[in-house]
């Protein structure tokens, strides 16, 4: 399908979020594995699964045009040979609107394939207590009330 | 730490919940990788990076001793030699609640280490329109409304 190329993961989670400011769907799909065992669960989303449901998200998503800017911050990244999970807060601004929504957290998961690293979950949700300023930089705050499992 | 040894990440996942359960905090910390680089994110929580904040967050969660139980279904798995990712739906009943509480989604993570399979990220989030009922069923209603980014 896509002949694209990510030398790293961190290419691909910037292949990602770019596709995702611009409303690409021909480059997000590129960022993702080719294989049916991928996942995708969206903020308050329910969890999508194999290559149609997580086609559809995005086509559905990427309808309108863009109209999103996507700050990521904190950052961290879990590495070996072969995968790669970088967890990120993403703060995003929609156009029209005056305050970036609340962050959200994010996991995602990149494998080592024979094309590339490429991404074979993404899973999103909301990440109270983390101000939208505090992006960036080590402001977390551990007193934060947690609602646990 | 630990000399646990997980032959498979499905034999990690189960530990995972079975400590969770039983709210053994040894059993928890013997199924997490001990390298500092690990992500835990509980629903509606922050995101929690490296040993101490992990082990933390564990140790807070079964300081009251085990209250719950927790039910796993629709299973997605992303699997190769080295790493694992289980993506389930867990329904959780709260001693002395009525009900289950609504559907989270949990994305886990296992990398194989010379010490067995390990979790590495564990990322859990509510799943709406998964009604309590539909675990372990395929019953992911499609024209749920969803919340994107």
């Amino acid at each position: 399908m896509s002949t694209k190329i990510f030398p790293t993961a961190q290419d691909a989670e910037n292949a990602f979020y770019e596709a995702l400011e611009r409303a690409d769907l021909e480059a997000m799909l590129a960022v993702w594995s080719e294989d049916e065992d991928i996942v995708c669960v969206h903020p308050a989303g329910q969890r999508l699964a194999g290559q149609a449901q997580v086609r559809e998200t995005w086509r559905q998503m990427f309808a309108g045009g863009p109209d999103m800017r996507v700050q990521i911050g904190q950052q961290v990244v879990v590495t070996s040979m072969m995968v790669a999970v970088h967890s990120v807060h993403e703060v995003i601004s929609v156009a029209g609107e005056q305050q970036p929504r609340p962050p959200m957290v994010a996991t995602n998961v990149y494998l080592r394939t024979p094309s590339g690293w490429r991404m074979i979950a993404h899973h999103a949700s909301p990440a109270p207590g983390q101000p939208a300023a505090g992006v960036g930089a080590a402001t977390e705050d551990p007193s934060a009330p947690k609602i646990l499992h």
